[in-house]
This record gives C-alpha cells, structure tokens and sequence, in this order.
C-alpha cells in the first residue's frame, strides 16, 4: 500500500536531520510576468543540489544495519546517484552506482566526491540493468531504486509537504515529472496536507510519456526521449504511475524552447542556478498551458546540477 | 562629515521598503574546504541584482520632490545604473544614465528595462564626465554619484548592519572594494554596530588601486586595470579614501585564477549567481590571503548581474 499520511509525515521527522529545510523564494518580476504569485520551492539548495536525497536519506536511514551491511546499489546517470552515495556515507555503509560511462561529468564528480563506487557501463537500459545485477551479486549490496519504492516517493512527498507548510496552502501545485517519484509524492502531499490543491506535472514534449500514459489510461513506456531536461527522460514505474493516475489532476507538455527560455528566466532574475529540468513547470505557465493569472502557485525547483559548459543558452 | 551611527541607522529604516532583506546563506562544503564558517550576505538577491540598490534607493528618497523634479542622472557602465534607473522608477522620476558604448549588454538592458534614458559616448572617463555634463545641463537632473556620496555611502552601509544583525558578530567581515563605497560603509557599519570586527578589504591584483593607496598612505589612481572583477575597476574616491584609511583594517589582493576559481565554487556548491566581483573576498581565502580557520566571518556578495554568453569558466 502506498505511502498514508502518517508515513510522509514520519518521512519528514526522520530525514530532517540529515537534509535543508529548502527556502521558498519569489520573484516580483516573474510574477508582473505571469500574472500570478509564485512560491518557488527551491531544492536546488537541497543536500546533493536535488530533491533527490529526500527520498535516498530516507530510504537508508529506514532500513537495519543488518540490512545495510553490504552498503546500498543504484543505477543511476544523474541526480540519484550522488544523492544515494551522499546518504550512504552519512550512515557509513558503502554506495555502489552503475553509470552509463556517456554520464554528464558533473555529475560523475559528484558521486566520487561523496565516495560513491561506480561502475560504468554502456549507455543502454539493458546494460544499465544487467550490471546493476552483477555488483549486486557481488557485493550484496541492496538496491535503491530511483523512484520506483514507496520510500523514495515517501521522501520526494516531503518537498510539497514543507511548500505546503511555508507557502499557506496554494491553489495550485505544479512539479516536473520523469518516473513520477517527485510528482506522486508531491500530489499524496497536497492529498493529505493541502486543501483542494490542483496538482499539475509538466513534462517536456519530446518524453510526453506520462502525458500519454495518464490521458490514454494505460501505461506508455518512453521510448527515445529527446529533451534537454535531463532529469526527465525517464519512463514512469509501476508504483508511481497508479499513485499519479488517482491523485494528479492534470499532466501538460511543453516545448524545448520554452525550457530553456524559463531556465534563462530563473537565472536572470532570482540569482538561482537551476538544471533544466527545474524549469519545466514555469515553461508551462509562460507557454499558457497553465493559467496562474491571479492565483498562488507553489513550484518545485528540482534541482542545480548543471554543467556550466554546456549551457543551453 | 561622514554618516554616523545614528544616520545609518535611520538610512536602513528609509530604504526598507523598498528593497529586499537579503539572505545571509552558508555552505558547509565550503565550510570544510576553507576551515572557517562563513556567512554570505546575499546582495546578488538584491532589488536590481546589487548592493548598489541600497545607496541609490537612499539618495533618490532622501531628496525632496522640489531637488528632484529634473530627475536624476550619473556616468555608470554598470549596476548603479540600474539600480539607479529602478529607485527612480520608484519615486516617479526620471533618470538620465551615460554609459560608454561597450557596456555589457545585459546591464544596458537592465537600465532600459527600468525606464532609463541612455546616452552612450565613448568608453573614457573623459567622455563619460563630458558627456554627463551636457546630460545635467539639458536636463536640470541631479547628478547621484556611485560611490563618492554620504548618501550612497550610508546606503551601502545597511548591507553590513544586516549581516550584523542576521549572522551575530562575525570575528572578520570582508567586502571587496572598486570606488569604496560598499567597504567604507561596511567599515563604518562594523565600527558602529559590531564589536572588534576585523574589516578586511579584497581587490584584484590587477586593480589594485585601493592596496597602493591603503599601504602607501597617499591616493593612488586606477590605471589602466586589468580584471574580470568588472565592478572594481573605478578609484576611491575623495569621500570614501578617508573612511577606508580610518576604519578598514587590512586590503589584500589576489589573482585572476582565484577569482574564477573562486567564483565557480559558489556557483557550483551553493547553486547561486554571483557576479566575479563577488567572489573576490571567498577568493582571498582560498589563496591565503586571510586566514579563516577557526573563525565566523562575513562577506559581502556584491550582486548577480552575469552575462551568461560570456562566462569565465
């Protein structure tokens, strides 16, 4: 059974420690742009640069040390993998990450910096999955898997949980969706913590397969996803695709040229460094597929990993 | 006579409203890396992306509708102009901005954004000066000056006796220094509102106007400089030197590399735009120039108004 209002709430409590309390920022000039109010839930200041160690810390802080004594396993190109290795080395145990070796290098640093031990492979799912199997194997290590564990969407959920908390409660919510991990935590958030909050998930058109899954009813997997929000190539999973076709009430697309332009916006006028995939949600609003004129909108910021040398602007 | 303690006192009560109580953000990354605990003062947050929000707003609100009916005016290339474009704004008035025909385009931008009336003319002090002249005596403005003015002085001020209040009382609080405005008003705010707070100064080697004047005890021009800290290549100036030579304790200079360096670390750890002359202070830490182990100090970030096609990094 997914996660209940008791469990997000205990989330919350046991991952406090270890992760920041993110501030919720605004911008005048964004908002005369767009006609509404906006709360910017920024976990591009979270430990790792991502909403991502919510659901890691929570996820090997919860288990045993018998459990853990083998240190935990990912596969992993991005935001996770430093997030899993940053937990790991917090609970003292040991993080073994399967990359696919055409990983942005930003983020390879990252999982080195926090001691994680990776292993490259060839950029396929096949691969990915394969040697995930043998250094499990070997090391016994237990997985962690990105988004599709109800403990990683318990801990995603805290993000809007604490948006809710320090924002009132808005009248609308809008998240990025990859594999749903962050969008089906934030709308079991706003379910359990909000008060008729419209929860909306904004996907880049060139890996609308949670758009299409969610208005054809049955599961599309993402096949070749072409768009520069890194983060979101991903398909959705079997846990979080239920919790979203219940709790979200709307999924929109945007263009690529509106990310980037939004991504530019951000770091125009808040002063914030945010990765691509953090710019999805005000792309929708400024391509007017999400209408926030006179209303208070909270956002998540999912993260600032970027490669400054590769800007897309 | 210089503001006292009570004028910059009544100098952040007047400009309150207007602007942006910034944050003061930490990073234990850096933390750990520098074995000190600092303390950014975040003005890259500020109303128009810079500390020089605060002095303008200042002057333009302390002067009374009668002295301001011609508007205002000033020789900036860079974020006084802005900054002094939107405080006009604010009150309703007109703000003539000279600015040398190579200015960075995105703070050309930013003034026409606020409503300022550009005149270019070349990019020489002279021209500059000439070309305000006419400016003035076309228009009737009132000339607010970047740096040299007790207004401005007392505005800058207010950043420091923020950081004060918000941070306890740092051990060590460092501004960098171009014209002197911001570190003669941080170096007045510490004297009046901290106690023993080491105020130290970091300019660039290849600016390093302020160092020659400090240590030789005479005025010493900016020449011809050389950095990418494009927001400390002015001189004291005549209101600021004598504050500066009274109350600020130690001016150290460090490398471009540094600089650089220094300013990819906070964009990288602490997600957050700064522009180069911002990351001056952190850059005299990381190359030794002051020595922060064991201590809390302050810095002074400066502003965020970034060209992103022209990165140094």
């Amino acid at each position: 059974m997914f996660p209940d209002k008791n469990t997000i709430f205990e989330t919350a409590k046991r991952i406090a420690p270890y992760l920041h309390r993110t501030p919720v920022l605004s911008s005048s000039e964004i908002n005369n742009l767009t006609g509404g109010e906006l709360y910017f839930k920024c976990e591009n200041f979270q430990k790792a640069g991502a909403f991502k160690s919510r659901g890691a810390t929570n996820a090997v802080f919860q288990l045993t040390d018998q459990e853990l004594k083998a240190g935990v396993a990912t596969h992993s190109s991005g935001n996770h993998a430093a997030a899993l290795a940053l937990a790991a080395k917090r609970r003292g145990i040991k993080a073994y990450i399967v990359m696919p070796e055409n990983s942005n290098k930003v983020k390879v640093k990252a999982v080195e910096h926090y001691g994680g031990i990776i292993t490259f492979c060839k950029p396929t799912l096949q691969a990915r999955e394969d040697t995930l199997i043998q250094v499990i194997e070997q090391s016994g290590a237990i997985e962690i898997h990105p988004y599709n564990d109800y403990r990683i969407i318990a801990g995603q959920a805290t993000a809007a949980f604490e948006l809710i908390e320090d924002a009132g409660n808005p009248e609308i919510i809008i998240a990025p969706v990859g594999g749903g991990g962050l969008l089906s935590g934030t709308a079991l958030a706003c379910h359990y913590f909000g008060k008729g909050i419209r929860v909306i998930a904004a996907e880049p058109e060139g890996a609308d397969d949670a758009f299409k899954s969610f208005y054809s009813g049955s599961f599309v997997p993402s096949v070749h996803p072409q768009t520069i929000a890194d983060g979101l190539r991903t398909s959705l999973g079997t846990l979080t695709y239920p919790i979203i076709k219940d709790y979200v009430h709307e999924i929109v697309t945007v263009s690529e040229t509106k990310i980037i332009e939004a991504m530019r916006l951000i770091w125009e006028r808040m002063k914030i460094i945010v990765e691509p995939s953090s710019a999805v949600p005000l792309a929708a609003i400024l391509e007017n597929k999400i209408d926030v004129r006179g209303k208070r909108c909270g956002i998540i910021i999912s993260g600032g990993n970027v490669d400054f040398n590769e800007l897309p602007f």
